[in-house]
């Protein structure tokens, strides 16, 4: 049997892991430091392990996907310090000797949710994570979503009512695209307190669920997943969750069918089981 | 070799055609009227013709997509006046003795520039048409979206500011949605004259760019194309295309990388053309 290795680049921490599934998972994780540091201590993972025959990548992005690039498996023009253009897939390929197969984490993540959670069974599916930032992932008639580059999902425009939130934004490069509106570090400048800080009745929620609506109303006239899925720090809020159901109803009005809308399964396990599963997807 | 023939069923005309391609058509056009006459018009045209194999059939929609569903084929719950509920493909099947292939116009559309038109080659196209209403079909990793139901792009929620345009938006569902805001009948309410009346240095077109980039750069978020094809009557006015281009650059602002942006080649013939493609596709 082949032994695959996965590996989840985030950008505050990587998960390296052996494994056929979520029940034999052998895994560790680190904080992300330099690429130096950081890659090397997940070389040096998988060398004190069996060797494994390929390893799969889901990496924070932009990553170049293209398989005829000459940056094919580099993490490209990231504002992540020190990571602009590191040549992640190479590094590791070369380091450990395997095939390396790579994609986003959010790709990674819907492929991982479609093989052993939420999404069995569903072709057509979106992974969302609403965290420090929002990105999105998709399968669509079972196969990710690549083309130019990957889908960015988070930098969306929305309809943006400044006499109702007159907040700007806060997107460096949008100001109020929907991860301006609705990623964890808007919600804190909007109201000077976390997410977690706000009560479930405050206000907040409402009008968080009303622009993560919109932006999956657009996702379901682009994509009519079957299933959308929602996950990441903010989503921890469980009572966001009918919210976002009647602000798409709201969004919607009847013109188009609503997908089902819920949580993903695996957790933290996502990523670097996405990462597995890319490999010989 | 097989006989394909093709059904373009749009809201205002029917095109039958047989052929392989736009070299060697055979076609006829005739206005739609009640489902009876005018599919019954359809199968007269087939019938007095060699015998075809296999038809395909793009079509307005809704239509339901879903083999499995007892009601495949169907123009689903349209509000053109008395086709809800059209069993288009069936009608059309069992008149002919035919398997058929049915998908909407847009996406058919799609697949017939990738075969023949301005996307050859494209693994990743959007085909949007802006006209009466707003549509749109995309291939993903060279397979036509379907999901859920179907991409119905129009609708998506972009940003509307109502101080610079205070119109409230022409569709009878959401108001100002992209079709409600940038669809013909839109620019016609807003401006008081038709889109042709208006000329090219008019300020409507500044603000059509910017709600049409607007909807493309929500498509280049979520679907990442490698190409966008801009094609029915309010594209007509070819000066469009660079103040699209330019809103894009202001809308992505450096972030995602732009797509290429141009004209359908097809023409008149690129529906029928997407039917003949669809079968066997």
């Amino acid at each position: 049997m082949h032994l695959i290795g996965g590996v989840e680049a985030g950008g505050t921490k990587f998960v390296c892991a052996i494994g056929t599934g979520p029940e034999d998972l052998e895994r560790v994780s680190f904080p992300t430091t330099t690429p130096e540091e950081t890659i090397g201590r997940a070389i040096d993972f998988f060398r004190e392990r069996p060797r494994i025959d390929a390893l799969g990548i889901a990496s924070f992005g932009p990553v170049d996907l293209r398989p005829e690039s000459a940056t094919y498996g580099y993490i490209t023009s990231t504002p992540k310090e020190g990571w602009s253009n590191t040549d992640i897939a190479g590094t590791l390929g070369r380091a450990l000797a395997v095939p390396v197969t790579i994609d986003t984490d959010v790709n990674a993540a819907a492929l991982a949710e479609a093989r052993w959670g939420a999404a069995q069974g569903v072709s057509d599916v979106v992974y969302l994570t609403i965290g420090t930032g929002i990105g999105g992932g998709a399968l669509v008639g079972g196969r990710l979503i690549h083309g130019l580059v990957h889908p960015e999902m988070g930098h969306m425009r929305i309809p943006h009512d400044r006499v109702v939130d007159p907040f700007a934004g806060s997107c460096v490069f949008h100001g109020d695209c929907l991860e301006g509106l609705a990623a964890g570090p808007a919600i804190e400048k909007r109201w000077g307190v976390t997410a977690r800080e706000l009560a479930p009745d405050h206000a907040a929620w409402r009008l968080e669920a009303r622009y993560l609506a919109a932006g999956i109303a657009n996702l379901v006239c682009t994509l009519s997943p079957q299933l959308i899925l929602m996950g990441g720090g903010v989503m921890d809020q469980a009572h966001l969750f009918p919210l976002i159901r009647e602000e798409m109803c709201e969004a919607v009005n009847g013109y188009v069918a609503i997908p089902e809308i819920g949580p993903p399964l695996l957790g933290s396990n996502t990523g670097v089981l996405g990462a597995i599963a890319a490999v010989g997807s």
